[in-house]
């Protein structure tokens, strides 16, 4: 028997019958099934472990023993945890760290993702290297920004703690034994774990994003836990019973309609990360060419509300029509916040907000927001989570992985690579050399 | 004579002989000359004050008075600093603050732009409320989110210091006197300061963001002197000498080819709150019905450099051709940061690193990225800071909302409006008063 997941998925509003002839028709989603039956198979595979994938992560146990044990470990001996990576080296842990972690957490973890010096000066300000340790992750191990950073931290640590204590400071997280991070970490004499073989963007499940998130606070097995059981609902093969064949395919075809931006627009402070996070997830596993050499992709556009009413809304409600919409909020938010005192109650203003919790206000503005939108025929659905816990947060996290895993599949494109950056980093060494940036460009 | 202004503004690979076909000529920019000369008679006027509007602003010296004044008085007796707004009356200040704010101010500056009650606590973590002054920012003063934050603080400052010190920690700034929030002030025997009569996300020149700025440290007589540099140059008639006419009309040429989204991605980390200004103003501005009732409007992606190049340069590079992008970045960028030793220089992927700065590995991936965009015909410009002060973000301040201005005139639009976002503060209150949000859709 299929589990039930707790999230609340009500894509209504994506269909032509609430949103008019922007949306959808249940023939048209129902006409996916066909394609992803390919799709459903190779998830069925994953989640057996017979190929290794991120879609197996949440029932693969070990890691949570490497997990428990390091973070423990981090946990009991350091005030300050950095975390040194790029991209979905650090976007993950990130995310959980920000939407879950701090109660009750010793260990404050901060992350380095630049190489901007001002930015390295704002992340370092206040940490103490005796009370500090370093975590250091990149699959490949040769990522220039990590390495620079770590190259330039060393010198900072041994003139604060010696340069023997350095390696009882320092964690190293790759994949490839010979990578630069690997021998530079084997030669320090620092521990290094194995980086699990998905891509830095599909890792969160792994200890690149647990790890962080453990020594902050966070309920791993919960996390965890909620990602096994929507990982379970995705297993289904018709478009109805699987919510990211559903939410996948609705985006896509939505995209075809030239609605490319999908705007992600959590009502929920700590859930902004979440949306940069997604963001990396979409933009690398979407936009590159298909088999036909046809450029696809689709934006993903991180909004805030009820913030982002006071800046993005109108160009929402009439701009043009090239947006569709996932707005997130939690259940129990009108539980949550003080309460507005009735003082002041005879302001016209102030008398329709007299007595109600912010987390009413909040919620009424979500109501609001989407029926204007409705109103405006802009395609829209709502996730909405009981709470923010750690158990929901896993459940959304492995929908939004394998929806962007559903829309690469119609798409055409393999949401495993990123073909295009590879030349940047060519170029920036080459830069770096001291080739002439105002040199005609060659193509 | 025209003064010279310090940013350099590299607009060549927006050209279609730098780019490619996706590019512009420079007949085709030539020819917004004649549209814009009604805008530039304007520009003139604002200039001399006979009519009021953001572009007088830096040429109004009394605004400076009242931010010394009132600015010196919360520095001298304030730790904290907590300023309640939305939209418009949060993030020019919170953009001022997080690019230049910081040193040597003895007041810490936060911003509470939500009713997310995790986000408030959030913000407010560690505030004492006898060390702290409350600034309330509305232009209208029925602003419903920010009525709501300071009816809520209020009982929680009377529990702390007494309800006839409130009075004492209060200070408001708002345009109409009878607005909830101005009744309110005058209520508590709180100070009430005038809002400028400009839009909230055109006020950031003026104590709504000079105020807070001033505060933090930042140099607000550099600032304006910037932006009345920038002012001058601004009131050019001819494309080519006027910045804001070449890449307001240069952005709203590319748009009309179909590249609708403009990516912001300053190579600084402390300039990316710029972009969420930006954002805001960019899109309550041109994001619209025109005349003839056709959806107008630019989406503002931000994004930050170099990290993004590892979570949206796939996208940019590959996905499709709706991109036009402006790059940010500081010259003296090279000169900062950590020097990468030149141990583990035998490693492949240290040897190019080794002996530059962070800064200069920074500039060279801007170098990098800029090649790689213009080598896939993507439409790219540089803005270039001689470094990041107050005298140069005041130019680029005025730079980016003149250009504002000027595609608000090539489309048609009224800049200055927001007509579609009444429509769901009204919802809001019903949503509030107990209105069924499942109910169908009026149209």
């Amino acid at each position: 028997m299929t589990p039930h997941h707790r999230l609340q998925i009500d894509h209504r509003r994506f269909m032509a019958d609430s949103i008019g002839e922007s949306g959808l028709s249940p023939a048209e989603v129902k006409g996916l099934e066909g394609p992803l039956q390919d799709l459903a198979h190779r998830l069925a595979g994953w989640r057996q472990g017979r190929e290794l994938s991120f879609f197996g992560l949440p029932f693969e146990p070990q890691h949570l023993e490497t997990v428990r044990d390091w973070g423990s470990w981090i946990a009991a001996g350091f005030e300050h945890l950095v975390v040194l990576g790029m991209g979905g080296s650090s976007l993950g842990g990130e995310m959980l760290v920000r939407c879950l972690g701090g109660t009750g957490a010793r260990t404050r973890v901060r992350f380095l993702d630049n190489v901007d010096p001002g930015g390295v000066d704002d992340v370092l300000d206040g940490v103490s290297w005796s009370d500090t340790l370093v975590l250091v992750i990149s699959k490949s191990g040769n990522t220039a920004e990590t390495l620079a950073q770590i190259l330039t931290l060393i010198p900072r640590m041994e003139r604060a703690i010696g340069a023997r204590a350095v390696a009882d400071h320092l964690l190293v997280l790759t994949e490839e034994e010979e990578g630069g991070l690997g021998r530079l970490g084997r030669d320090l004499g620092a521990p290094v774990l194995p980086h699990p073989p998905v891509g830095g963007r599909f890792s969160v499940l792994s200890p690149v994003g647990l790890l962080p998130a453990y020594v902050a606070g966070v309920d791993v097995e919960a996390l965890i836990g909620g990602a096994a059981r929507m990982g379970e609902c995705c297993l289904a093969r018709t478009v109805q019973d699987n919510p990211a064949f559903f939410g996948g395919g609705a985006q896509y075809l939505l995209a075809r309609k030239g609605l490319t931006q999908t705007v992600v627009m959590p009502y929920t402070d700590r859930l902004e990360r979440m949306a940069s996070w997604f963001r990396q997830l979409w933009a690398e596993s979407l936009g590159k060419l298909d088999a036909q050499g046809r450029n696809q992709g689709l934006t993903l556009v991180p909004a805030r509300g009820a913030t982002d009413q006071h800046s993005q809304l109108q160009l929402y409600l009439q701009g043009p029509l090239d947006k569709q919409l996932t707005l997130l909020h939690n259940a129990d938010a009108p539980e949550q916040g003080d309460r507005i005192p009735r003082r002041f109650a005879d302001l016209p203003a102030v008398a329709p907000l007299a007595g109600h919790t912010l987390g009413e206000l909040l919620t009424a503005e979500l109501y609001a927001t989407r029926e204007s939108l409705t109103r405006s025929q802009r395609p829209n659905r709502t996730l909405q989570l009981p709470c923010l816990d750690a158990d929901a947060l896993g459940e959304l996290i492995l929908l939004l992985e394998t929806e962007t895993v559903v829309v690469a599949e119609l798409m055409g494109v393999d949401p495993f690579d990123q073909p295009a950056v590879e030349e940047s980093k060519i170029l920036t060494r080459e830069f770096l050399s001291g080739s002439d940036p105002e040199a005609p460009s060659g193509n």
